[in-house]
Formats: C-alpha cells, structure tokens, sequence
C-alpha cells in the first residue's frame, strides 16, 4: 500500500470540530429564520446531467464546471480521430456528468421536473455544498456551501419584503448590528444605460457599476467611456451615486430622468420600502438604503435587487439577492416569476470571527471528563457516567460527559481534558467510591469539592 | 438555449420537502447522541486526490469511484500512443481527483496529517454524502449519505461499551423497540476458521458467513465446502451457529475448541457485556445477542462487530461497526487503534415509514397562512403578519405563520393551503378590518372563529 504523505487537493477545505461548531451556529441560525417564514427545505443530487449544467454559466462558467469521467471503459466507441480533435471535441465523449455549479439551475430544474406535483408559489431553502474549478485564492475556494432560499411562482412585492425581514432577523440574530441592507432594481439600471449610453449596453453597464466598491469610482468612470458613455452621463452618474442621498431625494431626481420601465421600478421601491414600514417586522429602517449604484453581478436578476455589508468587516456583502423572472426558461417553462437570496457562508464565519460575535456557548458549553486512579476507580466511573448520561436535567441543557477511557496517569487524564476544553473533571479514587460521591474539579478555577452525584448535576447546570 | 426535458444522473435523488423532513429528524436524533456521548462533527471535501483514494476499497472498490477530469486541456502532453494504450493507462493523465467512496479513508487521511493538533483519543462523527459508480438498484444508490462515529486512538473496551449505548439510545429515541443488536469478535470467527478450514482462508470465511441471512445455511455451507472446509466442521458449524443460545451457553462451547486470540476475544465480549450490565446507560440487555455467525463484510475490522437489525422491517441491518486496529496504516502511521460504526439512514427511513414511526410533528407541525379578499384586507394583513412572527411565543413553539402573496379568490388561497397542509388560516376581510379581529379557521376540522390576536396565538400554542 502507498505510504505517501497525503493531502487534499488546492481549493478544498478540510472542517476541523472548532470550525464546524461555528459553521453550523451560522446554518442553524439561518435555516431557522428560512422555517420561520415558511421555508421548506429540500436537496438536489451533487452530479447533474452536464445536459442540464451546460450553457447555462456563460462560456466562463462551462469552464469552470467539474466533470465526472464516464465509468468503466470510457473510451469504448472513440476513435484515433476523436483523440486528434482535442479536448472540447472528446469532451462529451467521455464525460455526461458534472458537479452541481450553484443551486438556482438545479432549483430550475426541480421545479419543471416536479411542476404538476408543486403547489405554486413554492418556497424552498436549500443548503448544499458548490464546486467550480477556479483559481483558488484567499477566500475563494473550489468547494464551497451556498446557502439559498427562493420564492418560486409569484410577483407579489411581499417576497422582496419577507427578504429584507429575513436579512434583518438574521443578522440580528448572530448579533451583528452595524449591518447594511443596500437595494436597487435593475429596471432602474437598464434605464440609466439607455439614457447616458449605447444601445444594447445595459449588461455591460451592470458589471461596471457592479465593480465600485473594488475599483472606486475614477476607473469605473473609465470603464464607462470605453464602453461608450458619454462624459456628461458618466458626471451625472456620479451625482446619483454619490453617498448619503435620501430615497426621497433620490426618488425626486430619479423620476425626472428615468422612461416608463425605470419610473415603474421606482415606484416598486417605494412600495416595497411602504409595505415594510407597515409589516412589523424585526427591520430597522435605518439599516436600508436605496442605492442606485448596486449592481449585483449576475444577469439574470431583472427586478429589485440587495446586498448585506457588515460595516466594520473587511469581508464585502454577506448576502445578496433579487426577483429574477425567467428561472426555468432554460428548461422550457417560460412566464415563472421567483425571487431568491442567498448568504456567503465563508463571509459570514469570517466576519463573526473578526468581530467576536460567536457565542462562547457555541465553541465552549460544559463539558465534563471523568478521570480514574484505577481499576475499581473505572468501574465505579462507569457507574456514574451512566448516571449523568440518564440525566434529564443535564441532557436538556446539553451538558457532555465522557469518561477516559484507558488506565493512564493522573497528569495524562488531566492534561488530555485541558487540551479538549472540558470545562470540568470528575476525580474517583477509594476516597470517592467509599463515600458514594465524587470530586467535582472545575478546570478554569482549579477548585474542587467532594460531592453526591445531585450537587454535581446542579453544579453543572447552573454554568 | 437548450429547452430538453431535464432528469437527474441514474442513481441519484431529489429530495423533496416531506422527505426531507424525515430525514432530517433521523440526521438530527443521531447527531444529538453523537454529541451527547462526546463526539465532534468534522467534515472533510467531497474531491479527494485519487492517490488518497486509489488501492484502499480493493480492485473493485477502484473501479467504482467516481474520477473527475482534470479542468482545462486535460489532454495536454498526452500523445496517440498514450490513447491507443486505453482507459486504464490514460486515466492517471487526464484525472487526479475522484469523488469520496466513504468516510473512514478521509478519518484516515485526517487523522494522519492532523496527528499533531489532534489529542488522542479522538471522537469524531461526521455525516456527508459518498459516491460510487455502482449498478442502481432498489435501495442502491450511486449518491448516499453515511453517518459515521469513530474513536481513534484507544484499545479501551470503553468504545465497545458506548457503541452499544449509542446504537440503543438512538433507536429509542426514534421510538423503535423492536430491535436487535448482534455481537461477535473477529478473533472468533478467525479461530474457528483455522480450526475448520484450510489456512489463509479466514477472509474468504468471513465473506461467506456474511451471506447467511441472505442465502440461508444450505447455500453457506456448500460454499464452506467449495472453500475447502471438511463437513465435520460445516457441522459444528452449524451447530454454533443455531438460533436462541445464550452467550453463557456459547462461551463454554467455545472456550473448549478456540485457540488463544479465540479466547482473549472471547473473554472481551465478556467484559464488554458485563460492562454494560454496570454502566447504567440505557441498553436493554434482552435486545442484546452474542451471535458468532455474524461476519460483517469489511475485511479491515479485527476486534468486536456489531450489527443493528429492526426485526419487523424488511430493511436488513439499519447499523453496523466494530473494531479495526489499522485505520492509519494505509497512510504510513502503523498501531493506531480505533473503532466506529455507521447508520444507513436510507434503510432507517424506510424502516420508520413502513413501522409508522415517524412522529407527526416530524411531518405537520402548526403552519398558518393568512388569507385576504382585497387590497385593504392585504394591507392589514402584512400587519398581523408581522404581529405573529414577532411572537416569541409562537417562535419558541415553532409555529409558522405566512401570507398568501397574491390577490386571489378566496377559494384558491384555502386551496393553497389545503395542499400544502396549513393546520390554520387566518381569514380577513372588512369585518375583521373594522374589529382589529382576525378570523381563525382550524383548516381539519373546519371550525371558525373571530379572535383577537392574543386568543389567536393561545390557540395556535395549544397544538
């Protein structure tokens, strides 16, 4: 057998127990707040027919999907010729399946797979892992969770507020208060384009506007040009997207500029921004902002668009989402309206991280060990560990307690509970198993005390 | 774009909200018991270099991992030579990665280049998806989750102890009582191997006990004979292995023919079960049975085995482990014992759903959806809304309020929520505007009543 020393391959990440404790206070977090507003959550197969995840990317995005080599003899078939014409050529030769690129195609595909089965609007959520073979780098990786949830099935505007609600409540609910819900709308975008540039700009422009906060705004002012804006346009831009203005303000230049689609989307803002007020929800007002420079990269949104920053993180948006009304056209179901969002988790861990704001209960939580002097005192160990596993006072307040399994010297018991955080030790030796009590030692404190099992549960407890 | 009739891979799953449910309440009651007995979740990537992977499962095991092709021209540098060589000689050119075939190599390979941050004994469990490029079949799937606990790195009984523990405490939590945990030690079945059959043929012993409660004793024992085994022996055989005798009973029928590793595992399983007798954890001893036809496939285990079977489910066995002292090896680090067992969560599902063990609030739970009959209706609505979601009474007991998005007849929103099994619907119109009342509709027995929102979220609670 190969003794060679192995490793994972670039892009891929092992979770070590501190790291996934953390990760899952953030999934659990979040999928409670998707349960909460009615979310059901469903899962899709990592292999997809490359069928279904080709071309639907862009030629980039075709790049980057992962393929799965046909088993057995794949080359059964293929000819010298084939060989010769080169990869792309083989390509769908030797492969029909690739990895899952993101979860909105396969969501696309479920629902028209599944049409006469869903009752419309649909709301799923779905947490599952993401593979793109891209160049791995600080923070990118080639496997990764994405975390979404999406409306499928209706144009109610009350989908772009029940977003802005779970945003919110989600946020506060990691305890992150300096949060920022930043919102716009594509019409909006598409009719600035027309107004200041070329035909036919409008995706381009996107992706320009879409840099600012990376690029700043004199390289995205020379973007613009390149692309054919005018230097008038590109100075009015420039007020629009300057910090600080007001949604009224904003709402009162805008109307004056925008053509009918532009002017409908304002007022689809304005709406939204009413139903919110009224609505009750955990939101405050003061965390959102209309800002007209939101771009949000993908094309396929084609109504409101938002964007989650956490201001003191250096981690960019944590969030982002919007209506994008032609999800399963790719598979032939035109005419199907749905909104979606989606949070970074990587972001979200880093910045939480950054900030401080995990709970100590989610990476410490009372942990006892039960450390033996011998024989006997193990047997008599086994005893009281059974009693504290049948705790229903202890089990409800997720208290954990183990045993060590093997006979070893007191310092090798102790020093292994110092280096896997138990909070305390149980010590049982003669001492303990003729007066029918144990040593409860607290190992932040170093204090420690004889006492019946009873005291040890409220001991414990009252952590 | 295309416009075909999407599918998924043969071998692979969507899966839907009801299903999910379920499994997530099977993934949930594990986990708690893993936790509650100490062990900490990791997770390791789904890509693993094929070095890891190749030449751990057996030339079988080789050919069904799934490869990933190499991203870009993963036919760079290769010639016409190397293609008309075939697909054997090819594939390490064109693919360095594969898709992970289980989780105990990626322990392996954890465990082995994180030895020194870890602090031996580790615990850790871990539930991910695996993948092999099997013929599907009914119950086989080429996409599974396992769901994994292991300890590495102690030889103490204590691991069997608890596995027992664990193994009992989740099937009463899931409410099964009709089940049956089987104990034997490899050492046993090594023992009576040599005593019976030809040398060096303890693996294939193994591999052909393992068929019995598939093809029955008739079969077995023409395939021991095939192997070499004399019919004196296959008798004896037969014999140890009969149905309803008592480990005391075995014990000394075994004692008189085993060798000394017979022995020494003989005297393990008694430890361990008088172990449990005076641990106190929740096992059942009657559910317990030393049983020394149980074989278990795997040829890595070396110490105890155990099996977990739902007499009433025709489903085979839900639970398996035991003891396997070379998990390192493979990756260059000898001697390091461990021991850990698995739950196949497809084999659970199916047996709770054919037992009907699944609890309702696993599948129904309180879900109430606001109804309205016009724009007014809507508008207070969304308040009453955002009244229910704030309840901290309704968020500590799960209860799930939504609106229905869009302006319909009344008949198509209680349809809604027929299909998708709201228990309420909160009715309001003119009446309950004017009141600042709602109408509350339990939606099964069909009665309604106008409430204020306090007596509304009383009687949601009461569920």
């Amino acid at each position: 057998m190969a003794k060679e020393k192995p490793g994972i391959p670039k892009g891929t990440r092992d979770f070590p127990p501190e790291v996934m404790k953390k990760r899952n206070y953030i999934l659990n977090t979040i999928s409670a707040v998707f349960r909460k507003y009615g979310f059901s959550q469903i899962e899709t197969p990592s292999i997809e027919n490359l069928s279904v995840l080709t071309g639907k990317y862009g030629d980039e995005g075709d790049q980057l999907l992962f393929k799965v080599l046909n088993s057995g003899d794949y080359l059964q078939g293929i000819s010298a010729e084939d060989f010769e014409l080169g990869y792309k050529h083989l390509l769908p030769k030797i492969s029909n399946k690739g990895l899952r690129y993101d979860l909105t195609v396969p969501l696309a595909r479920f629902v028209v797979m599944n049409r006469n089965d869903i009752s419309f609007p649909f709301k799923r959520y779905q947490i599952q892992p993401v593979w793109r073979a891209d160049k791995p780098q600080r923070g990118r990786y080639r496997e990764f969770l994405q975390c979404d949830a999406d409306i499928v099935g209706t144009s109610s505007l009350l989908c772009e507020v029940e977003m802005v609600g779970m945003m919110s409540e989600v946020m506060n609910n990691l305890g992150v208060d300096d949060y920022r819900i930043r919102v716009n709308h594509r019409q909006i975008l598409f009719s600035l384009s027309q107004l200041y540039g070329p035909n036919d700009k409008e995706d381009a422009f996107a992706v320009i506007i879409d840099k600012l906060d990376k690029i700043g705004w004199e390289k995205v002012s020379k973007d613009l040009e390149k692309a054919g804006f005018a230097k008038e346009g590109i100075k009015n831009l420039e007020d629009l997207f300057a910090d600080g203005l007001s949604f009224n303000d904003l709402e009162t230049r805008l109307s004056a500029l925008l053509d009918k689609n532009g002017l409908e989307a304002i007022s689809e803002v304005s709406k939204v921004f009413s139903m919110l007020e009224n609505s009750n929800s955990k939101y405050d007002s003061t965390k959102i902002q209309f800002d007209p420079s939101l771009a949000r990269g993908l094309s396929y949104y084609t109504g409101m668009i938002f964007e989650v920053e956490i201001k003191n993180a250096k981690v960019g948006s944590v969030c982002g989402g919007g209506r994008y009304d032609n999800l399963t056209g790719i598979f032939g179901l035109p005419d199907v309206p749905a909104t979606g969002f989606s949070f970074g988790i990587d972001r979200l861990y880093d910045a939480l991280d950054e900030l401080n704001k995990f709970p100590s209960s989610v990476t410490q939580g009372v942990k006892v060990l039960i450390v033996h002097f011998d024989q006997n005192a193990f047997d008599y160990g086994m005893e009281v560990l059974g009693n504290l596993r049948n705790s229903d006072t202890l089990n409800q307040n997720e208290v954990i307690a183990e045993m060590y399994p093997d006979p070893a010297k007191m310092n090798k018991q102790l020093n292994y509970a110092n280096k896997n955080s138990f909070s305390h030790v149980i010590i049982v030796g003669d001492t303990e198993i003729q007066s029918r009590k144990v040593t409860l030692k607290d190992m932040r404190s170093g204090e420690q005390e004889l006492l019946d099992l009873e005291q040890v549960i409220n001991n414990l407890i009252k952590e």
